[in-house]
């Protein structure tokens, strides 16, 4: 793993668990973490007082929110609101409406801007590609791309000393995930998933199937 | 060139003479424009107010602007008003302080974003290589890679109907995309290129050097 001790990280954190878990795997292991999270016109803010309850936790130095209206264009049922949110089950092989357009595209864009302007070393994301929503913004080759324009596109990488991104739990599955997790104190019961912004977890989208079959999967490898 | 009549481009319009000239170059020939504009905290708004202008003189079908505050954390000079605009000529071999950590990684994300939402075809960027002030974000190699990550990150990707970055000046110097101005009856003097946000341009800063110089080059050369 890359060294964390004393680094500055800034983790784009939406309060769900993936993102969560890679900001408790930083902190364990003795980062600095500044959070980055985006008021972008998603469907409900609760994805944004979970980010702050959980930066409060695990001792964030700072939580940024950023405001960029993506639901001017909307192209996502989580942006444009007069698409539905789906609840038939996940099916891998076709993107569905809750992909938001180049969404992770700016957000990582923005968090490169942001680790140049304060000097941060490294960019802790989220991302995971076996237990997903088919996005292709959350695919290996995809952050690595990103890491090789990342590298031509600022002073940082000029002067050999690239901002990484850092997507430890690329590979894993969700039941790793979640034992990551657990592993390193993450307050799973802060975190939310859920695609819709009920006072409960709605149980029948994508993200909240995800999550549970994780749940019953990692009880189970796991003996917890 | 790529195939433009009845295609779909958006445009990043800073109200410069570059910006400007790939819009003409687009209008001359068929294109529709939908122009994209950034309020970013940047030093004045003159800018925006001339992007306004030829958006109105090019009969674009829209000129958007985003609202997104780089000056939050700025790092720039045009996004930090405590730094002071450089004015002692260009030196290309360094960084000058009014390089905007990101700015164009997270505008053409931005574009990218719009595009796939309303079904655009084409992104027209006016960055140049040759004269230019030494910025990382504008070297061929750059739009190169993005290009790579473009079509990794979205549907239109895996689509196989990628949508393209153009950046026609690239290997254009300044003399010879004021002719391509010239030729395509872009509104030279409505165009703004001044860091500073004067009521006439400061005539010393890199961009005003660097458009005068232009001028004079052209002159000679194309005796107008």
């Amino acid at each position: 793993m890359i060294e964390l001790a004393n680094k500055l990280v800034i983790i784009l954190a939406s309060g769900g668990l993936d993102s969560s878990t890679v900001a408790g795997l930083a902190k364990e292991n003795g980062a600095r973490i500044i959070g980055l999270s985006f008021d972008y016109g998603q469907r409900h803010k609760k994805e944004l007082s979970a980010a702050q309850e959980i930066a409060n936790h695990l001792h964030f130095e700072e939580l940024k929110i950023i405001k960029l209206d993506l639901s001017q264009w909307g192209g996502s049922s989580l942006t444009d609101y007069t698409q539905n949110i789906p609840t038939h089950g996940v099916d891998k092989n076709i993107i569905p409406n809750t992909y938001v357009p180049g969404r992770n595209t700016i957000f990582i864009s923005i968090a490169l801007s942001y680790a140049e302007a304060i000097n941060a070393d490294i960019i802790g994301l989220g991302v995971n590609a076996l237990d997903y929503s088919g996005y292709p913004d959350c695919r290996p080759d995809y952050i690595y791309q990103f890491q090789k324009l990342a590298n031509l596109s600022n002073k940082r990488g000029r002067e050999n000393k690239p901002i990484q991104l850092w997507a430890p739990l690329l590979s894993l599955n969700k039941e790793e995930i979640m034992e990551m997790a657990y592993e390193n104190k993450v307050p799973i019961e802060m975190t939310w998933s859920c695609y819709a912004g009920g006072l409960e977890p709605c149980k029948i989208c994508d993200s909240c199937r995800i999550r549970e079959r994780a749940f019953t999967n990692w009880a189970k490898r796991y003996k917890k």
